[in-house]
């Protein structure tokens, strides 16, 4: 046994050992609550052949080793409990090596006898025991406030509260968690063994003593009746229930009843609680039967232990076994639990009202609820309000051995300017799968920038009967992870203009004593500053030491202000920041610069979390970041300007992923939102993660990839999936008949125009146009890399039979393991059941994943390998900007990094007007960037906007908060 | 009775009233839990005169009027339950009109005898009826959904499951709220009273009625055996301990016990549960002997109700009882409720560790544990995290009759460049009050900036052993509310740019249809355009119908660009965005101008959040916040630009204030941070109205005001108590020894540099001499306001006794109510028990609070009021540019608000080297600008920088987080 832990708490014994043989304070035990046991079992057997019916004593006590063969049972009783419990323990700890029980006990004052026997039985089965010795007279709030940290320290797996009786109250009882209630106090515990459920509750141990005496006694007592004598409190009604459901029948009596002796004499066992002092004349008891004497007294200064042992040490033994039990139950919690998920109930109406009517008439389950419904443990959330919550990382961890569930993308094909609906596809496909196949699914979503919201678009949660709510809540703010990206990305960008300055303005030796300031008359290197003498080659501590050239080079970073990279961001439409001069105010000495600011999530930051698969290599990527040149050519990161730990301090919430739900009560995470041309357009690796092994074997997680399959997919499959090891089932991929038609030489689509005709009537050689072109190569491009697609044709009113039906037909011909109408959008996931019933179909095929490209290929193969491959393009073309900035990388050691094209959404190629599946093209690379941090080479396809702006009338118009009510109107 | 909210669901019994007579669905009953109350009661008595013992059987069934006069006090005891209840929801209602009481029943299947009962019950009582009538086949999902919603609807205050026995599962039963448990049957309750609280739980109502039944027995049963027959579950077992617990003897027997009838013929009473099958034969029945029996069958096809009742009845009126019970307590919950504060153990370290480490060393209570401890209820609190709670704001009419507590505002001397504590003090004299005192009490901090965290400053959690913890999350993100600020502000701001640029560009025409657009052919204006139209003094409501020069006057609000003053902003120290050109890139067709940002804290909204004092008077604040002036001379608003509804919806969380709480575990408001200069310096109006209400009539409220007393005190009383209706009690005023000697004529004090000799050696003569300019004249601004002042001074490790004692003998002699030494930062609240005293002491006399100056003084009476009377200055004198300002504001009807002096608030005066108390100074007003949506007026005396920038080597050198234990370092 190791006595872990010893705390000491209000002035009270620290680190005191035990000390055998100390009297117990001498209050009074009577009204001591079942489970305080510090009580002594004394056993007294009559001889079955004296037919007097006189009593031989046999008061086994603490002090002295009962005789085995003394017909009690109680030695071997004991023997066998310990038996049974080292064997629990020795099963438990051979599947959880790591693991080891505890046993906490709460005592005022010194180490009793009784005490000795718990820690000594605790000892014996293998249980570490931790004690908090408070003083004698302590309060009621000093043990609620130890028992509060008992509670929640994870390693503890039973209490034991030695306390007075007086300190026993209802609050001290009852703060208690009840799954640490190994004696079976609380009130919790009390009930659910009286109503009869043993699965979550203890059986008080000073009970299951009693009980093993009565089921060894020699004389089977199945149907005879046991008489309980004395006892009034909850210990008395608990051995009842107990009694009875052993089928045993119970009676009680008072000491001072007038047919105690008639009662006594027909008993066949004689339980005698409390008020001990009161002898039963030996004359009463009838031949073989059993008494059992719980003892409130203790007094014996003698104390040793054997491994038969006494009596008393029954009920250590049980308690031992329930702190084993408590720990199997924790580990058992622990392990992968199956679903019990509750859908929300849709009563979809006609005409489909407003996104956030919609929204706003569905009641969400508490966050709280659907994680535990889900299997999430209460310490790996945060919640955020009744509707959001944080998931912590641990949860990997807990889960690691668990399989992953089945991995779907969603992707299109190449979009009109309205969007085509991959969000709410997504969201019906798991609300389908959820609420109506029943299979656990989870829905992986990227957090959508708040600027949009305000602007031309709207929201991003979903529509109509396929949303995630609450919706005003995934549209605004959510948990804050875009604006702590915005923090830490204008962080550098003051720290770039900052530094600038002051190297403009300080001598060597002025920026050395201020960047390492003697601090009581001694100058160190910061930890993140010795990082940056190491990447210049110098390997010296002490300040003192540098050469004056070393002094220079560590301290000037001496950035070109004309190839500074990086860019602030705001998360709002601001098109007049695109450009900007920043230093103009006369404090800035003149320093100024033209610079610009993005919308918040074309940050690298944001890229950064999206593919980060932990803390520690979140935190390496933030210091990766090249925020510009040297004007000797050297790559200036975020780590040489001394930010990198703020960025990781800044982001460290930010790294987990936000729960929320469906309409239907399916779980969806939230998580990051990179752009999807200079950046890779996907949701979280680790929401994705988090979600395969929550979801189980047999479940989906369903994730989302911007823009069309040529970006957002091939991006998913060659930069995340190529992070994070994961390899996807079968892609979902979404297609309109509107934008059929466009691809198939319908006229031009544009957002606030009204919809030419050919849009709205049916029109079948456009349809057919659509998919022989566009859907085929976007088919082609998913089986490039060897994972099976279905068509999901999302229906929209206007479509006919005819045209859904033809969509279908010519995705099966052109290779599509099955192409489905979807009707979400309207009905909610039972619109979805086809296309849920289709993933399955389709991913419980065999499948060859393949990358398109080694990332050991040259940067420019690389751009040229996705350029014919998926793009279906003759060739490239760099510009010699991009084909200088492509060797400079290349020596910069950039070569293998992965490449994210940076190109239109509207078109295959890089024309937005080229629709269908152009061909007979030379791609033209007019730049080409990195961004080093989130680990890609993004070449630019033309002028990319990473600033949208507001239009003449904004979304905001028609946004409203009721004052009273606090409803929202207007968002959509 | 109403027969309110009937609801349906599950494709059952939409609105089907209740059948009277209809048959009871034929499952078995024999396993009904407690409370599941189809059953009938029925009393046998026997006559005590008859010697035979031949009982005479009494049925008295649902169908039948009990005979008034049969002894078995049925009806009378019915009569007694009803009359007791009735009066006591009489009570309850006089005193809370508006509350009516609602039993829920949630039934399984159409109304049976039973039901009818019960609910005939409810109405007799007075109660309201709500029935969710499931189907008969429910399951157990669809049982748990409609008790989830019971269990949040917080009309409900008694649940009724009338369901079959299979249904009643484990799950079912501890998914009810134990609140709402009228029945008493969930494992909570049933422990509850096992264990023998009956001030919490409920007792089952067939319980109640037998104890009744058995209570009024003819023969008083006192200290006599009551015989349980035949019962082994939950009820069996209640019973058994009431009975015990009522003064009778419990026996209990089974149906085929060998010795029933002597057990039977020996008892005074007999409770005969279950297998009523079974006949006992009359001779066995003692004479005068009671006997009660729940017969599990009722097939009684007649139904009648009278106000005598049946014997079923009581069962019923006794679950009536306990609703009026649940209604009642849950009225209690809604009552102020007297704080259980647990303190957090502080053990102070020399030499005092790092903040960071100090706030790491302890743990904080759970922030839901703490929002019970000062009596806050859960559906107050949105939870963000484990630490960090937003407050709803219902709280303020929850307790809306609660007297306030004491209000104390902390202010200071003028300070050094580093500042002199008034947040320490803050915190420690909170702590000293709470852990020391055990009073109630409250600190309302501001809401730190992110960018001097990073910058120079450190963060603003406190310091030493008097800081809010954890210190990370009160400087990080907090629970957004910057975030928040950041981007309604900037969203403003593109909107600006936004609608010049398309004013530029376009026609009236174009700009009216698309600001107006058809929306299916309709043109309509949105609310907010409504709105403008009235403003413009246009009331047509018909698009078409607006002249051309209505229509322009409209659709153009012609910024002068030259006379835009909404700035953008960044929580950032950028000092290279103070001034800058935007709208350089292409798109922006030359719209250059020049603008800039100022830190995220300076924005107007801010100062908005801090004064507003509810949704709607927010939302009115945004609303009418200028953004600069048309051509024409017009100030355009917020509203002008249609954003106003969409910043009420940004901030619609960020009006809640967040809860945190001290070392010391007290509680803390971090809530509003607007800056100290350009508007008023203090934390928010609604903390502290929050704070006031539940610290309670004896509590104290401490608030921190920014800057000297000169500047944030002032505002504080002019500004903050202006729009609050506050009033405060007392005074602190902060003084160091260091701040007195520099106004005492020692050398300049500034950050970063070594402080000189006079600051660390004693020197009595220079701290006399800051003691009677400084600290005299601020103590007599405080005096100005008939407000007591008690002066604390923070002590440093190097001040001497006799310096400290000096300054409390001055501070005395110049009028304080006290004078105190602290010592928080070394020792914590331990540390501020002598000042938390003095408060008390002074908060307890007379004063005679009142503004310095009317709001309907002109402006410029306003601002030489304040220069002279509070800062010493001999007159002032505006600049042309000011004069003209504020005749302008004037004119636009702005003239009678208050006046927020953008002042340096290194001097009383203007002249940051002038220290002491100048006089014989002209206070020269440069400008005058307005916060219209705040609410003030701010002339601008000197420049102020609003955006301050990072140093060369920023805070951030040192900040760093651990991924593997995700403990942050670095941070102070």
């Amino acid at each position: 046994m190791r006595l872990a832990l010893l705390r000491s708490a209000c002035g009270s014994l620290r680190g005191q050992a035990a000390r055998p043989g100390s009297r117990l304070v001498g209050s009074s035990r009577r009204c001591l609550p079942v489970g305080a046991t510090d009580r002594r079992l004394i056993l007294r057997t009559v001889s079955g052949t004296s037919s007097s019916g006189s009593s031989q004593k046999l008061t086994v006590d603490l002090g002295k080793q009962p005789e085995e063969e003394d017909g009690s049972g109680c030695g071997s009783s004991v023997s066998e409990v310990v038996q049974s419990t080292k064997e629990a323990l020795v099963t438990l700890q051979r599947r959880n090596p790591a693991v080891q029980p505890v046993l906490a006990i709460l005592q005022a004052g010194e180490d009793d006898s009784v005490l000795e026997v718990s820690k000594k039985m605790a000892g014996k089965i293998g249980l570490d025991v931790t004690q908090i010795c408070l003083a004698k007279e302590c309060s009621e709030d000093e043990i609620v406030k130890e028992l509060l940290k008992l509670n929640d320290d994870p390693r503890v797996h039973g209490v034991y509260l030695h306390l007075p009786p007086a300190s026993l109250t209802s609050r001290v009882l009852n703060t208690l968690r009840p799954e640490k209630d190994v004696d079976g106090i609380t009130d919790l515990n009390m009930g659910r063994l009286v109503r009869g459920d043993l699965s979550k509750g203890f059986v008080p141990p000073v009970a299951s003593a009693v009980l093993d005496l009565l089921e060894k006694h020699d004389a089977p007592l199945e149907g005879k009746t046991v008489l309980l004598v004395g006892g009034e409190g909850p210990l008395c009604l608990t051995l009842q229930c107990l009694i009875e459901r052993s089928g045993m029948v119970a009676l009680k009596s008072r000491w001072n009843a007038d047919n105690l002796q008639r009662q006594v004499m027909q008993a066949d066992a004689v339980v005698l609680l409390d008020g001990a002092n009161v002898e039963i004349p030996p004359t009463w008891i009838r031949p073989g039967a059993a008494i059992i004497c719980c003892e409130p007294t203790l007094d014996t200064d003698t104390f040793g232990l054997s491994s038969k042992s006494g009596l008393g040490h029954l009920t250590a033994a049980y308690r031992t076994q329930n702190v084993v039990r408590s720990c199997s139950r924790w580990l058992q919690e622990q392990q992968y639990r199956a679903w019990c998920l509750h859908s929300l109930r849709l009563q979809p109406l006609t005409p489909v009202p407003s996104d956030i009517e919609i929204s706003r008439a569905q009641t969400p389950k508490p966050v709280t609820q659907l994680a535990e419904e889900i299997g999430l443990l209460p310490e790996e959330l945060e919640a955020y309000g009744r509707n959001k919550a944080k998931v912590r990382l641990s949860l990997l961890d807990r889960l690691h051995a668990q399989p992953d569930g089945k991995y779907v993308l969603v992707a299109g094909i190449t979009p009109t300017p309205l969007g085509e609906g991959k969000s709410t596809v997504t969201i019906g496909l798991v609300q389908a799968m959820s609420a109506h196949l029943k299979r656990n699914s989870f829905a992986c979503l990227r957090q959508p920038s708040q600027g949009p919201t305000f602007g031309v678009k709207g929201g991003a949660a979903g529509g109509g009967y396929a949303q995630v709510i609450p919706m005003e809540e995934f549209n605004l703010h959510l948990t804050g992870d875009i604006h702590a990206i915005t923090a830490a990305n204008n962080l550098v960008a003051a720290a770039v203009d900052a530094r600038m300055l002051h190297e403009a303005t300080q001598s060597d030796k002025g920026l050395f004593s201020r960047l390492v300031p003697a601090v009581n008359g001694v100058r160190r290197f910061s930890p993140i500053q010795i990082s940056r003498l190491h990447r210049l080659g110098i390997f010296k501590t002490d300040p003192a030491a540098l050469s004056p050239q070393e002094t220079s080079a560590f301290v000037r970073l001496d950035l070109d202000p004309s190839k500074i990279t990086w860019q602030r961001v705001v998360d709002t439409n601001d098109r007049f920041l695109r450009k900007i001069t920043v230093g103009q105010a006369s404090t800035e000495k003149g320093q100024i610069r033209e610079t610009g600011f993005d919308i918040a999530v074309a940050s690298e930051i944001m890229a950064i979390l999206a593919l980060a698969d932990g803390l520690e290599d979140m935190k390496n990527r933030l210091a990766r970041m090249v925020v510009g040149t040297s004007r000797s050519g050297q790559p200036v990161t975020a780590e040489d300007l001394g930010v990198s730990g703020a960025l990781a301090v800044l982001m460290k919430d930010a790294i987990k992923p936000t729960l929320m739900q469906t309409l239907e009560g399916s779980p969806v995470f939230v998580h990051a939102g990179p752009f999807a041309n200079i950046a890779h357009g996907n949701s979280s690796v680790l929401a994705d993660k988090l979600a395969l092994k929550l979801v189980g074997r047999d479940g989906f997680v369903v994730t989302e990839a911007g823009f069309g399959a040529d970006i957002g997919m091939e991006k998913f499959f060659n930069i995340k999936c190529r992070a994070s090891g994961l390899r996807p089932d079968a892609v979902v991929l979404v297609a309109t008949v509107r934008a059929l038609k466009m691809h198939g030489g319908g006229p031009n689509v544009s957002a606030g125009a009204p919809l030419p005709r050919e849009y709205i009537d049916e029109n079948l050689s456009l349809v057919a146009g659509g998919c022989r072109s566009n859907l085929r190569k976007q088919i082609q491009i998913a089986h490039l890399f060897g994972v099976p697609v279905v068509v999901a044709v999302n229906v929209f009113k206007t479509d006919t039979q005819a045209e859904v039906d033809l969509v279908c037909e010519i995705a099966k011909e052109c290779g599509a393991s099955d192409a489905v109408p979807c009707h979400h959008w309207a009905q909610g996931g039972r619109g979805s059941v086809e296309l849920a019933k289709a993933v399955t179909e389709a991913t419980s095929r065999p499948n060859n994943f393949q990358f398109l490209y080694s990332a050991e290929m040259p940067i420019v193969e690389k751009i040229r390998t996705i350029a014919q491959k998926v793009y279906g393009a003759d060739d490239i073309e760099l510009s010699p900007e991009a084909r200088t900035k492509t060797d400079y990388y290349s020596q910069q050691g950039y070569g293998s990094l992965p490449i994210c094209m940076a190109k239109t959404h509207l078109s295959l190629s890089h024309m937005p007007d080229r629709k269908g599946a152009p061909t007979g093209f030379v791609l033209p690379i007019r730049d080409v960037r990195a961004s080093i941090g989130a680990g890609f080479i993004y070449p630019l396809v033309g002028t990319m906007s990473t600033m949208p702006g507001l239009p003449t009338r904004p979304c905001f118009y028609d946004i409203d908060l009721d004052p009273v009510t606090e409803e929202i109107t207007g968002l959509f």
